[in-house]
């Protein structure tokens, strides 16, 4: 029977929105939202989307009007009442009332803050401009917005069989790698895939399988909206513009020296247990975790990024083993570029001797490769990061230096202020 | 939106009914109905379940009270008014009124007789008996029922996310042999493969697959139901149990070395045009066709069903050259266990020289072959036989002795009477 009010109600639609709910974002946006609000309410960022594969011509694949009525959705939008409920009302990490009833009452009167989208030959330039808590909530919608756009250009092309055969195929891929996964004694792994999923139907689909398929050992999703609905665990820390703003904001090179250790006593001031992860890699792991202060050693774990993980997750044990702490308390969080085959090697190399976990992104929700001609649905690597903070230019390094950003001669200084040395360079896959 | 009434509705089968239409049967069942019914309409007929595939315990999967349920609610069935308003009014094979009205009368106050089931060993004897207008139309729907049953055993044992992955998997897999036979200049391809499909519902996808997949080049379906909902042709001729039962009932050896011809006489006398078909295989094609008369070589084609199909079919030209027509304008049907490779040689080596038509059954409709474990929903070589008319046992020889039936001093006698000599030996897949 066709339930005429679903039809006529799916047909007035006059887009098919994207992103349909504020908390359709990570955890971890949320929480540093948070912390923020808290610490910096009034620095003034700019967030600039970045389109790593140059040969995947956004502005040709996408029209700009379409663009603009996706992103003024997302404006149009405000939490609902039962997304705060569950903001307020629920347990995260173990914890009542993370989200401090003034955050609430802030984060339930917003709306996104306006955009600024231009063509620039065949990319767009996208930026959004203004207070840090509420421009830093635009980076997973729009790079969500983005990424199924252009997924959208690809499938409007496709006939009904087509397209059904294609989310087949795209389901036995997807569960080949969950029954890979079984194999792996005591796994840990979530799902990081929101920002680059091929759409949220299909990340929702992708978590049911993991659910489906790995039980326990699947321990939430970073989607806060999927964790709500499907009374998962919301899963994330926090992430690399915590210290790229920070250290935008130095004043001088000392201070600038101490940036990311400011933020992780911030951090450490709001959080405890398994929040309280190290993101080591902004500006180089070896010489961050050398330098850090003692009751860093004592935090629960650490995120790796960047790098060839498995010497990144040598180097933290080796720094755990030199402070004092035992590994095998310790967690680490994998987390860059990851598909099954990595996350077999590292479960193998590293279970055991550290507590391991898995955060899997863009290749769990996004593995359309090799399922269309000319592999138009390949993911490939768009980000969205905060380039500004009170018109001062932000610098990332990371582990590998083709993820650096920031211009030239900042990024020779922190360099310089970081004591980072040669860099092995990996090629970035997503 | 769920759609609460659907869904009470569904939960309110006591069981989930196989067969839900008298129509949901090869179109060719129908129209040997009609000859049956005009020109043998008190022959006693018994018709027999066989499953050739003796390594398939059929009475260990399926529980026996269910399959009674799945036969029972068959007998239940009796014509809708929109079924019999398609079969009166709707144009088969380019001709109006193909089913008389005095034939539809009878038709629509049909329920079908009582069937008798027993378990031997490992597997059932299925038998039908009475006239047999009425018999012969449960051939269909018991095999689809045994086949679909047995398939529920497995499939009973799946998951959720293991169904979703299994019918992606068959998707891909009957998508990509679409996307094959469009490599095919002028293709005629047509859907046989209700009796031993996976499912009523796997059958009608398959059908719509062919359907936007093939465009014209896909002429039709054999399955009366689905034709009707999805506006096709119906397509289907006659098949052995005419000549097997015509020739059982002969008195003489003379009687039966015309049987075969007689049907077709009947036949003749019917129908017309793309329905006058000639089967040759029931008792040696070769010997057949050597003693047709002058007026079956003037019929529009052959379908070959057993045997070497590329064999076959040069016997055909080698025939119609013989009794001076034209093969160019003569029409073969292949229909014998094909796959897609099969279709693409006979393609290659027969377009041209005749018109080619193929229909394509079992692993159309049912290839689950390599998509579970230890191959447990791999279609098998069930059918569904007259073996009696009037107390006197019937016989097939075909053209491949591993599908001949029969007592053997029957199968002596009529391979005497036939002058069928020595058979080549091919294994049946389906």
């Amino acid at each position: 029977m066709v339930d005429i009010a679903t039809r006529v109600w799916n047909h007035k639609w006059k887009i098919d929105p994207i992103v349909r709910s504020l908390i359709d974002t990570d955890f971890y946006k949320l929480l540093m939202c948070q912390s923020v609000f808290r610490n910096h309410p009034d620095t003034q960022v700019t967030f600039s989307l970045i389109n790593r594969s140059t040969d995947v011509p956004l502005a040709r694949l996408i029209d700009a009007g379409e663009l603009r009525e996706q992103l003024d959705h997302v404006r149009s939008l405000s939490l609902s009442r039962g997304e705060s409920t569950w903001m307020r009302g629920n347990t995260f990490y173990g914890k009542r009332q993370m989200f401090t009833p003034e955050f609430m009452d802030w984060f339930e009167a917003l709306r996104l803050p306006p955009y600024h989208l231009e063509q620039k030959g065949e990319q767009y330039e996208l930026t959004f401009e203004g207070s840090w808590p509420e421009v830093m909530l635009w980076e997973i919608p729009a790079l969500a917005i983005l990424m199924e756009m252009r997924g959208r250009a690809v499938l409007d092309d496709m006939g009904r069989f087509e397209l059904q055969v294609l989310y087949a195929r795209a389901m036995t891929k997807l569960w080949e790698k969950v029954k890979r996964l079984r194999g792996l004694d005591g796994l840990r792994i979530a799902d990081f895939g929101t920002r680059r999923r091929h759409s949220f139907l299909w990340q929702d689909w992708c978590v049911q399988a993991m659910q489906e398929g790995l039980g326990t050992a699947f321990s939430g999703t970073s989607n806060c909206l999927i964790a709500k609905d499907r009374d998962l665990e919301a899963i994330g820390t926090n992430a690399h513009e915590m210290p790229m703003v920070y250290a935008a904001l130095a004043k001088d090179d000392a201070a600038l020296a101490r940036a990311p250790y400011d933020v992780l006593s911030d951090w450490h001031e709001e959080h405890d247990g398994n929040l309280r992860i190290i993101l080591p890699d902004t500006y180089g792991t070896q010489g961050f975790l050398d330098r850090a202060p003692d009751w860093l050693a004592r935090w629960t774990g650490i995120r790796i990024d960047s790098g060839d993980p498995a010497k990144g997750a040598e180097i933290a044990i080796n720094w755990w083993r030199a402070r004092g702490e035992d590994p095998t308390e310790k967690l680490i969080i994998f987390s860059d570029g990851l598909d099954v085959a990595k996350i077999e090697e590292l479960h193998r190399q590293f279970a055991g001797r550290v507590r391991v976990s898995f955060g899997w992104g863009t290749l769990l929700t996004n593995d359309f490769r090799g399922l269309t001609e000319g592999d138009a649905l390949a993911p490939f690597s768009l980000v969205c990061k905060a380039v500004a903070a009170d018109g001062r230019p932000t610098v990332k390094l990371s582990d590998n230096p083709e993820k650096a950003m920031g211009p030239p001669d900042q990024i020779r200084r922190y360099k310089d202020v970081f004591d980072v040395g040669q860099q092995e360079r990996l090629e970035v896959v997503v």
